[in-house]
């Protein structure tokens, strides 16, 4: 088929014209082909270096067995077992192919066109992605050093806003918002206004006085708690996230969801992984230590570090970051330049093993000097 | 929680409200448990008895070894994969977390509030949802035989449609059409109205005359084909799903598609099935004998079956079908009452292996009989 023979006639929905192209990157084999490197360090998608525990590589291997059957629909099993791990109702539970997946039923359920939406500058871009796709408008409120401004945001609140969406720790700055800020917030909002608090990097956080957003589900029905199996517990390959809310939210969202939305292995090795308290433990303890590891490198390159609390560190290169990629990528150092988010010096960089942080500071220090 | 302490004050979007809640059903573990039997057979979901073949499952095996990584975004391999079995370009393909995902982003894309979008009377399920989710009106056309009755479908088509749905074979009847009437009535719509041509079931269809859509996309800028994994591929379990079609139209549905929507462990074994003629024509052959098998012995018990193409075939039990599939259910056999698709005397049976055909023929005996 010619492209040029034949003309599209079809229009899409108005949101959708206005939508940006989704342009698939390269996958990293083709970009190690094209660049001519390998073994190259991945240290790009925030990730845990270690993978998943023994748990959920079993619960992986046995779903093996029944691939030709469809997942559960209703994904009865994992909503019970999270539920029990976190000490609510199952009816409270949604659960998304990934918490982009729950986020964008977020936005389907309760934003539509002429609403208006609430985030912050340098917050997750899925957020705009999600408000554009229905149709809402959205209102973004400036950061205060590279983090939430609560004052900022609730100056945009009005009788149009249906949903705010606070990252915390934010990706990808990793900065936080402590617990009085933060309910006082969600307490001053309009009672018809959902806020979502994705927790996507929480379990790395090792305050005990860090705010736990499912301990205010009961003060607050219009709060919505987003939570993912991409980074502690190591299972990205199988893109599992959840959301705990008041069970009329859940209910609203399950209308929308796709039945069988997290397919089998993943249901099964996310079960596995939610109570596998030792592996956690070690994820978090190697993340600390490679945090600490790599924070001090990259200021002994007297380098710029946002504070971080999330399993990645945001670095002020001090100039224009993506030639500064390009050459760690050629050094086979693959980190993310986070300019579309609106930091056009600053690169993103994952926690990975001990080796894998000190190549990536050897590859910048060389990259930097040249 | 109680959900009697706290009201939920949030009103969702407009359309969300009018869809019906979902409830989601009972995996069969918990059915099994609940009716005390075991070992129960399953000929409910037109899964391949199966599953996957070597190819397929080795390289499911082989993604263990990177659960830590997200999946390739763009599923550019698998892209790559499905435009060359096809003889089309990669910028043809849209891949989806089973075909459903792929069916509601061409809702979601072409459809908007005052918009119109045909299908037929006991059609799958999914079109009615996606086309309510995104606020536009469904209208359905009465079927002929079971079947798409094209002539009611083009009375309803005027310059409100946006989207017409068409099922060849269709679930959940297994009737189909042949290729001129379907070609001419493609031919006939306007050349702004997108046809989706699900062909999920097409691979089990062994005359060479049967329709196949890709054939005719460098023909009709506004079609769109289905494919699934679910199906002859065995791989119901992991929720792969495509669609083929104008470049342009890919384009748009990409902007909706969530990057990461079909996951490493999917990909990987969906592009290991393709290819893999071997199994494709032993799950074929299997489904030939299994469907003549089923066939012949529900005639022989008096029952007027729907002549099918798919690998499933649905009966009319000449009596309400909720108390005979209570009863087979008790007897181990699970099968898929489609009351819901307006066929409230009519029983669909997936084919299954030759001894669970015959065990369901034996129950259905001792149940009508009782």
């Amino acid at each position: 088929m010619s492209r040029t023979e034949s003309a599209f006639h079809p229009s899409p929905a108005p949101q959708i014209a206005a939508l940006n192209p989704y342009v698939p990157g390269k996958p990293i084999s083709e970009l190690e082909r094209e660049l001519g490197i390998r073994e190259s360090v991945k240290l790009a998608s925030n990730e845990n270096p270690l993978g998943p525990g023994d748990k959920a590589r079993a619960a992986y291997a046995q779903a093996a067995m029944d691939l030709g059957r469809y997942p559960d629909g209703g994904g009865f099993a994992l909503r019970q077992a999270i539920a029990r791990h976190h000490g609510v109702d199952a009816g409270m539970v949604t659960i998304g192919n990934g918490s982009n997946d729950v986020l964008d039923m977020v936005a389907r359920t309760f934003l539509h066109p002429g609403r208006e939406s609430v985030f912050s500058q340098h917050a997750f871009a899925v957020y705009p992605i999600a408000i554009q796709a229905v149709g809402a408008t959205p209102r973004i409120a400036p950061a205060r050093d590279y983090g939430h401004d609560l004052d900022a945001m609730a100056a945009l609140i009005n009788d149009k806003t249906d949903v705010v969406w606070i990252a915390n720790p934010n990706n990808p700055t990793g900065t936080w918002l402590t617990a009085a800020p933060l309910k006082d917030f969600i307490a001053s909002l309009p009672k018809t206004c959902i806020c979502v608090l994705d927790e996507a990097y929480i379990e790395y956080v090792s305050d005990p006085d860090f705010p736990n957003g499912v301990d205010w589900l009961a003060d607050f029905p219009n709060l919505i708690i987003t939570r993912t199996f991409s980074k502690i517990h190591g299972l990205a390959a199988l893109r599992v996230g959840y959301s705990l809310s008041h069970p009329q939210a859940a209910e609203l969202m399950n209308r929308v969801r796709h039945p069988f939305n997290v397919n089998a292995p993943a249901q099964a090795a996310a079960i596995a992984a939610l109570d596998d308290a030792p592996h956690i433990a070690r994820s978090a303890e190697l993340n600390r230590a490679g945090l600490a590891q790599l924070s001090a490198g990259l200021q002994a390159l007297g380098l710029a570090v946002i504070p971080s609390l999330g399993n990645f560190v945001t670095v002020d290169l001090g100039r224009p970051v993506g030639p500064v990629d390009q050459a760690l990528l050629r050094e086979g150092v693959i980190c993310r330049p986070v300019a579309n988010y609106g930091l056009p010096n600053h690169l993103r960089i994952s926690i990975g093993l001990e080796a894998e942080n000190a190549r990536c500071l050897a590859a910048l220090e060389k990259v930097l000097a040249a």
